[in-house]
């Protein structure tokens, strides 16, 4: 038996860098599988675009360029109009893993980690040994260079860097990238643009596919969406260790002020409140001197006390018009219910927006099943599950995502629906929020946190109430339908009778009868409306 | 509408830690539901017990005790008899996340990252603001001490260090832990472990659970398992970019020798068949000058040669005998089948092996349905489906796992099982590797990587014609039990019809033809080998 000692064990003891880590475990990042990988650059570089748009009150028109190079590598090229990257923070937001604007802030964006972008430029030098090239300006200074990523350090390298006075606005990337592979299917590039463009009705997105096709989805609204606001999170749903962290950074000089300062719908009228759940507590210390003990009270006294919920003015949503006009357009189905609901708080004081629709008939509920391309197995797709997350849309991942879950564990047969797989119907979630608790780093699916799952469930049953009177209506319908078939058949026979018995004109008796038939069964011939 | 410059966009731009994006994503380290939190925490610290304890070559004995201290709070001791942890590196194994012995080795190891245990301490500190406290002593030198993490700077915090001459080895980790719950369900911490000690049965593990009941899942091997060696990467498998950077750390003068020091199967005569297929590589040059072209161009030759499977002896197995005792003893099946697969290359020149029982019977097939505990929900368990990795259960995230991919894309009927999901059958599957692709950081699902779903499948299909031919017999049985059971209704008056035809005696003739169905279905009265 090979004997170790803790000392030749620990003789291997090293730190790592986040690059080290995510280049080990790229799958993490959504860099499994060819055609996964390439929606996945595609995906990283629109949400950034789309944010930096929206933070700039830009609308947002996005160029996607694919073009091969040779088997399974591309040149992806994606520029924006947007507000510019400053030179000197290019580097690090291209190619420092864990950077970026939006980590700390509680403001709705579509990126949340500093992840998406240093990850493309990780992928681009894995597979190809090559920087990425970038074009920008901010107005006031244009400039281009290549960036490569240092995965030992999690550092850029920066290289080439030349200012460029032509370059007015905006931001392009071009980029080499191997193992990826563009294809035409429900989780490529194309449908991944497509249901962008859907629930970003404010952006114009163009796609030059690799064989050269151009497909514009073109912009529908000509308004800025509503800009989420920058929130203090809310009371509800902190913790312990948050509410510490909170106090031992604040410049507040006592603990009332800094209560009223950090959250959320917290007044001095509430803090009176909280003060009869606290009795222990001293409200006029330093909230540097906020001890485990005092913190834990408070967060238990946070709960006794009513608060107004959230601000709706820190989401951002799609809108039901829009999931309307989504849906249809995707599925084309014969009835749509759409639903928003009202904000909640999610763990960390975090509010969040659900809306869902319900769509039946037309495409509705079709299978797109696994399909097996070249040597490559790509992952079922829920087809009668579309789910989007601050308006991204999500092709990866259904099985783990709250939103199936939720889906899922309805009991469709209240709603007219006997069995949710094999029936002509398909849902649509969006959640919206500062913080979506994704699943994984490559944000395809949200945690199944028991507050998202069961707010989605309450969605989808406020639209399966409408869509279980849609189908007991259809139902109806085909009944009169059919009795008012059966009536018509009598009419000939019927009439010459009474022609007999009464000595009156058979025509006469015939159009008659076929008006009061008609009239008792009028709605058939108006025409109805489906997209109630 | 409000206006943001480049400028002031980039005004909020910070760099992250690691452990300030794993406190914020904590479900991504498996911390979300409190039942999954809890087993979580035995997970890390059990495995890295077992770990260690592999490596110094000595029999585990652990101890795992779970004390309630108020609601949702619990203190979890953990112990074992392994090497220890020197006193100089225990706050960086203890509190830094991405730092330990494990990430850069090609060696077969439950923990792959060293993230584990750090993210523990992290749980601690955000769910009860406490330390972790460790007792260890590698033989040279015991000692006790308090360890908590600065989260910002992902660095320990030490406190409290003190000699304890008394300690003479192992290590105990003692921290209490908020937000988590014992429960004895498929998820809990008991079924981990009476999974754990199946899967290595030369460890003994003791369990004291909240109430004060022990368990002991007593050692049944009382030897060490195979000891994984430590290996080469194979040349199979690995990409441009890990060849070049091999290449440029290597200290070989020359890249013929650099590829015979650095890759397991490369021989001095596979080089020379190697130059065939890349001749216009100098092979005397420096590996240091190794291009990215020139890396491509061997990455292709690799493909080109046949070579010698990687070794078997880099993988540590739980075996067929013992997969078959696990079996038992979980399900109880009237039949199993398992079978050990040769190992197969992953990217990166990694290698695995899959090893797969199917059991029939019994409470095989039994279905776990979810459950609702408390304001909780637990994920549904796929009750007939058991994962294994490197001999660790894995009892979360079912649905996005390699190996319930590879069961549900099964034809089961051509083995018997008209319908996998509703009959008394169960599969069991452990991967073995020194890098199994998990798709998240928390190791309960295996990623849906081509070679490993279709290597799976080979297994349960091996074992699958194993099954098929105990169904039919099974059936055949049944069959001949009924054709017995009709003929011997007629043999009471078969007897006295032949005695009055022949004039023999009725119950010697009875005799006489008892005895020869008997033994044209004979059979039906042996024992039948059910565990063949």
């Amino acid at each position: 038996m090979q004997q170790a000692s803790a000392e030749s064990i620990f003789k291997e003891f090293k730190e790592h860098s986040i690059s080290e880590f995510f280049r080990k475990n790229s799958q993490m990042l959504g860099y499994s599988g060819k055609v996964r990988s390439l929606t996945t650059i595609v995906h990283e570089y629109v949400t950034n675009s789309l944010d930096a748009c929206e933070e700039a009150g830009i609308l947002p028109e996005i160029s996607v360029s694919i073009t091969e190079i040779s088997e399974n590598k591309y040149l992806i090229t994606v520029s924006d109009n947007g507000p510019g990257i400053p030179s000197k923070l290019v580097g690090k937001a291209m190619a420092t893993i864990l950077a970026g604007t939006k980590f700390h802030r509680y403001l709705q964006q579509r990126g949340q980690q500093g992840i998406g972008a240093a990850g493309c430029t990780m992928y681009s030098l894995i597979t190809t040994g090559k920087p990425i090239h970038v074009k920008s300006s901010t107005g006031k200074e244009g400039y281009e260079c290549d960036i490569s990523i240092d995965i030992k350090t999690n550092k850029p390298i920066m290289s080439n860097l030349e200012k460029r006075t032509e370059i007015s606005s905006g931001t392009v990337i071009e980029g080499t990238f191997g193992d990826i592979k563009y294809e035409e299917s429900d989780h490529g590039v194309y449908e991944y643009l497509k249901r962008t463009a859907l629930s970003n009705p404010h952006t114009s997105i163009k796609l030059t596919s690799p064989d050269g096709k151009d497909y514009v989805f073109i912009r529908s609204v000509n308004e800025m969406p509503k800009r989420p606001k920058e929130i203090k999170p809310h009371p509800l749903g902190i913790g312990t260790n948050d509410l510490i962290d909170f106090a031992h950074k604040s410049e507040s000089k006592k603990l009332s002020s800094f209560l009223v300062d950090t959250f959320s719908r917290v007044t001095p009228g509430k803090v009176t409140e909280l003060k009869e759940f606290a009795k222990n507590i001293d409200f006029e210390k330093n909230p540097a001197d906020l001890t485990w003990e005092e913190a834990e009270i408070l967060v238990k006294s946070f709960k006794e006390i009513k608060w107004v919920a959230p601000e709706m003015d820190a989401m951002s949503t799609i809108g039901d018009k829009q999931i309307e006009t989504a849906i249809k357009n995707i599925l084309n189905p014969t009835f749509v219910s759409v639903v928003e609901r009202k904000p909640r708080v999610f763990k960390g004081g975090i509010p969040f927006v659900v809306e869902a629709g319900i769509a039946y008939g037309g495409d509705a509920g079709k299978k797109t099943s696994a399909i097996k391309v070249d040597d490559e197995k790509v992952q079922n797709v829920e087809g009668s599950i579309l789910r989007f997350a601050n308006k991204v849309p999500m092709l990866f991942d259904a099985s783990s995502c709250a939103i199936t879950e939720a889906a899922k564990s309805i009991q469709w047969k209240r709603y007219g629906i006997t069995n949710f797989d094999e029936e002509p119907v398909s849902v649509m979630v969006n959640i919206s929020s500062v913080y979506v608790p994704y699943s994984g780093v490559g944000k395809q699916a949200v945690a199944q946190e028991d507050e998202i799952v069961e707010e989605i469930k309450l969605a989808l049953m406020d639209c399966g109430r409408t869509l279980q009177r849609y189908i007991s209506g259809v139902k109806n319908k085909k009944e009169q339908e059919s009795r008012y078939k059966t009536i018509m058949r009598y009419v000939d026979q019927l009439s010459s009778d009474l022609a007999e018995i009464t000595g009156n004109e058979s025509e006469d008796i015939k159009h008659g009868l076929i008006s009061i038939i008609e009239n008792r069964y009028k709605e058939l011939f108006t025409e109805q409306t489906d997209l109630a």
